[in-house]
């Protein structure tokens, strides 16, 4: 009965990157640990998988039916979680995630940083630890740390982010821009997608207050095709049942979002970024990251 | 505007001196840091802080007036720490406590291990920081670990709790058992002190269901002594104002616990240890720990 190690819902490349190298990581250091995940690799994900030969977790929706104990990594918080996370005991949790809706009943080993991305600070539990990192781990730690910072354009990537994925493209042995340009655009084929798949492939949820407020976001590099389908995505978001839900259709290459507002209350969005909604739209110059630049803004307002 | 670092209301051994360490190690990696405590340093304590001649912190009741930023030491549940902590940002914890009750808006570092100790933890972080543990903080983390871990006799304790406390007693040049025998026995002198100073000198409140619950603990090498003031405890607690009082009577030197039970409901109590509530006691052999012994258990009865 091995401990499961996992990512959040709707996983993107730090998720399942990092359940591969936290799993790998506790089995070194004699812990009996497998990495699973609560969803099929997103397109990203799969092309940084088959660059280094690794396979996708096994794609798990409850646990408790075959373990006690779990380890989290890239999240925390219960909306994001697996669904018997009750009857669960988290063990370790690794995340680089503000900390909510969490709650144990036992001491348990919790590392966060405000770091770029979880596998960043797997990179130096590997270093404490003193073990080596394979070259099929390190290439997906490195995927992750490009995916979460948008090779290294997002405001929550700091200096350890650049210093660590330099040291993982080493021994990855990639050239970091070259494969990082192209590890992004693989998780832009948006034209091939339903509404209703692009409005989940990278969605959290929060509560708010009393509010279910979901946020997703999709990556492009031509906002303006994305827009055209906005009266598809409100009909898929309609159905979705939510109280409020925001779409982030973010410009990786110029690094701006336009947000689709769907759902009550508008309110507290408009008093988050300072700006009425127009449209449905608020256009936010200069924000690619959820976690840094509408996740506290929100919640601050709600 | 210095970051105020604290640990628990009603502050131990480890509350204080891991205010004290964890402050030292931010200064010396750059972060302006000032320990503070939410309480007047208890006899166990004061008798450490004398011992290595450290001046106890400044005693704080809110802190929003002079500052924004805090690190939390040794907790981080709501009821356990300042008053008007909803206009702080927590910043740092590091804790070896269950995580419950606690939120923020923003990613943070947060470094919890399930051992015996917050000052063990720190001593790891003064490691990997390779900043060097002066003499008179390594007295007060030991402090901490021989109080926390009742001199490596409590389930709480680890391989890592006594190694790290084998070492710090090298840097503090003290002899681990007889300073420790000496640290312990200054907390028991409980003859001079009053029922209402009694039952608030180590309590920690929880919130269990609906129920605000108070869990305190004192610590003597005669239990009679202590039990034989019954009902003047019973009349402090009923002033107290909680639901659901326990108060811990702990033989330090055999390593037993007297529990008197006041108020409701009390079926979770003796479903928790299996045992019914005698004339007010439950009979705890083997059990010290208010963290592992008691709190799980109440956790999951309510």
């Amino acid at each position: 009965m091995s401990l499961k190690v996992f990512g959040h819902r709707n996983p993107d490349t730090d998720a399942i990157g990092a359940a591969i190298a936290y799993s790998y990581l506790l089995n070194q250091t004699g812990v009996d640990a497998e990495a699973v995940a609560l969803g099929e690799p997103n397109e990203e994900t799969q092309y940084a998988l088959n660059h280094f030969g690794l396979q996708a977790p096994r794609v798990v929706k409850t646990l408790a039916n075959e373990t006690s104990e779990v380890a989290l990594v890239d999240h925390n918080e219960k909306a994001q979680t697996i669904s018997d996370i009750d009857e669960l005991t988290v063990k370790y949790v690794v995340d680089h995630h503000r900390i909510a809706n969490f709650q144990t009943s036992e001491p348990l080993y919790y590392r966060a940083e405000p770091l770029g991305c979880t596998s960043t600070i797997l990179y130096k539990l590997y270093k404490e630890a003193a073990i080596t990192i394979p070259k099929d781990i390190a290439g997906i730690m490195l995927s992750a740390i490009i995916s979460d910072t948008l090779l290294f354009k997002s405001p929550t990537c700091t200096a350890e982010d650049i210093e660590i994925g330099d040291q993982l493209a080493e021994i990855a042995e990639v050239s970091l821009n070259e494969y990082g340009l192209a590890l992004l655009k693989a998780g832009t084929n948006l034209a091939s997608k339903s509404a209703e798949e692009l409005i989940d492939l990278d969605a959290k949820t929060f509560e708010l207050g009393k509010y279910k407020v979901r946020v997703a976001q999709v990556n492009t590099v031509d906002i303006p095709e994305v827009k055209a389908r906005k009266d598809e995505f409100i009909k898929a978001i309609n159905a979705s049942g939510f109280d409020l839900f925001l779409l982030m259709i973010t410009d990786i290459l110029n690094s701006n979002t336009e947000l689709l507002v769907v759902g009550e209350p508008i309110e507290p969005v408009e008093k988050a970024f300072h700006k009425k909604v127009v449209d449905q739209f608020i256009d936010l110059p200069t924000v690619v990251s959820r976690k840094k630049q509408i996740v506290p803004q929100l919640t601050d307002a709600f």
